[in-house]
């Protein structure tokens, strides 16, 4: 298995997941055309853009992560898989968070499935750099650090917004739509991090 | 993110939702099997058809508009991702159209879908063909303005076929046959409106 | 656009056509599962398998005609979407004649279908080959024809199968099934002819 | 057919199957949300993380082979296909499975076509390293003779699963989970029984 192959496969996945969240969204077919009884697509539509954009960066992530490998073994073979068995599972929140966008449960099971793509994720980044002949040249153990780090960082923020659920539902979306937005959008902070943890990369090494 | 992979990806996207159109299209299951009862099937073959060219010439489009980036950078990347979840978005609409083809409300979010599709693609235009250290060479800025007049005139004509759907929703599903059409078939004026503009390419630069 | 991403988009398409056929079979959720509840499902099983056998077969011809082009224009690309409209369209036949085995409108429609992508990718094939610009080396007048009559061949036994569905679907869905095992059984006869239509390349000529 | 294009479409076949898995998993939509609503979708939860692992380790498979092959011919391309279409039908007797998970008549099922990839992908295996223009360099038989039996294997174990389910579908299900497990977690026998194959290969010569 080379690393071209593994990247085209995860891309179909990701390409075919971002997609088969539209099917979620639908109008019962003996339903009469009205703004009304379009009213509860509402909820369907933000679940789908939400999801949409997720999937994107996690899309994203997952490249940046295979741009500093160099090979793949076995071991990041099932770990690549178990990355894509969550992502996978994405829909199935995602269409209960569209029927139900303020029941607690809809919620919470939403977080717990962005929680394990972000550790299976963490997992897959860490025993990849860990290994020097899967590394790439140039990964710098505190580079390596830093982006598991940035990559576990919404571990805590899920897990906030799961934990305010039966509090305020709002509260948990507007922590749901944070994490795409401070990777989308323009970031001097995290550009910051990156920028010195790939200066400290000359003095430490990468083997 | 190289430009093969964005390429790559996207053509995954646009190849699947291209099939799932077909999805839409189906006899409950407890009917009989009669002419008669096909008839309500028409209409989606209708919307199905339309849709299946539409997204075609979005992705035709797509292609050529890559063939004239030299790179892509974080920006494109999101950009092209609102580019994609708006054709993502494209089923939900095709399915309104076919179960309610005669609804002003179905026609116009159709319209108003497709308008999205064509600001967000000329937006990533814009902004490829803006930056010298994006756009291939050749790309001059009047050829870049040119093309971004041809993919954004379909916002005008999805608006007018907005406007018209409460008099004649005839009038407008006639305008959403149009745009494919002025694409696919021989065009004279279109050729002619590219070829001045390249020839104008060499006097102008590309930088 | 490049033969090389018609032919990626295309195999896209192609693949997952062949395997949303899959999503025509299943048990409605509320029912018992005993072998009576499954009997229903052998004629999905059967429409299921012959249709993944003759979108199997389009794509090996796809590729085979692909193979003799040595690039591809504008119209080639219109031509070929609508080659994959109708390959698109086939699981929405397959779908009722799944339900319906032995209802001749199911069988006609699948057949009508059928003769759909045939008559396509003649169209497909007679353009591309009838310009030197675009057709490979070596494809000679007599060899281009003797393709487009073996491509065009199973319109007419779809024809007879439309004719015959009134009188005995069985006979029909027998030709059904002959027309892609025909392409995929060892064949002397189909062997001889593109033996023999290659050797008369080198006379003819590829210009 | 090139063995690059067979190889990208089988991948393209083992994503969306792998990913249309998830389709399966829903609630009805007019229930309300609560742990006692999602109590049925447990089973269903399994079904899908069951069957995704069991077609990833057929893709991983898949590849596996293909890496011992050097070129395609038309033979292959057709039990390829057929291996294909065992694969595809997966998500048929999945979703019985999640339906009816303590129904032997759904483990049976779900059993016998996990055999039949199994027994296609061993007669495609057998069929290209059986003919020396077909298999790559340094496949031994003895090689060709261990893998297809280590591809074999399973039939047997899926077989005694279908044997057991009228007594006890908790066996069967430990069954059906132990042949991914063997391939997946760290298996020095099997890494024992490839090292002394191909250690045997040079003595055996390769032709």
């Amino acid at each position: 298995m080379t690393k071209n192959r593994l990247e085209a496969f995860s891309d179909g996945v990701f390409a075919i997941v971002i997609t088969l969240l539209i099917l979620d969204i639908h109008l019962p077919s003996d339903e009469v055309l009205t703004l009304a009884a379009l009213a509860p697509i509402v909820s369907h539509v933000f679940a789908f853009a939400l999801s949409f954009v997720v999937v994107g960066v996690y899309w994203v992530s997952h490249h940046n992560m295979m741009h500093f490998m160099k090979a793949v073994d076995r071991q990041m073979l099932w770990l690549n898989l178990a990355l894509l068995l969550a992502v996978v599972f994405i829909p199935f929140p995602a269409a209960l968070l569209g029927q139900h966008p303020t029941e607690p449960l809809a919620v919470i099971l939403y977080g717990m499935t962005l929680m394990l793509v972000n550790m299976t994720g963490t997992i897959f980044w860490l025993y990849a750099t860990g290994r020097p002949h899967l590394r790439a040249r140039g990964v710098s153990p505190s580079f390596a650090r830093l982006v598991a780090r940035v990559h576990s960082a919404p571990i805590l923020v899920y897990g906030t917004a799961i934990v305010l659920a039966p509090w305020s539902v709002y509260a948990s979306l507007a922590l749901f739509v944070a994490v795409p937005a401070f990777f989308i959008l323009p970031n001097p902070l995290l550009d910051r991090w990156l920028a010195s943890a790939q200066a400290a990369t000359g003095s430490e090494g990468s083997g």
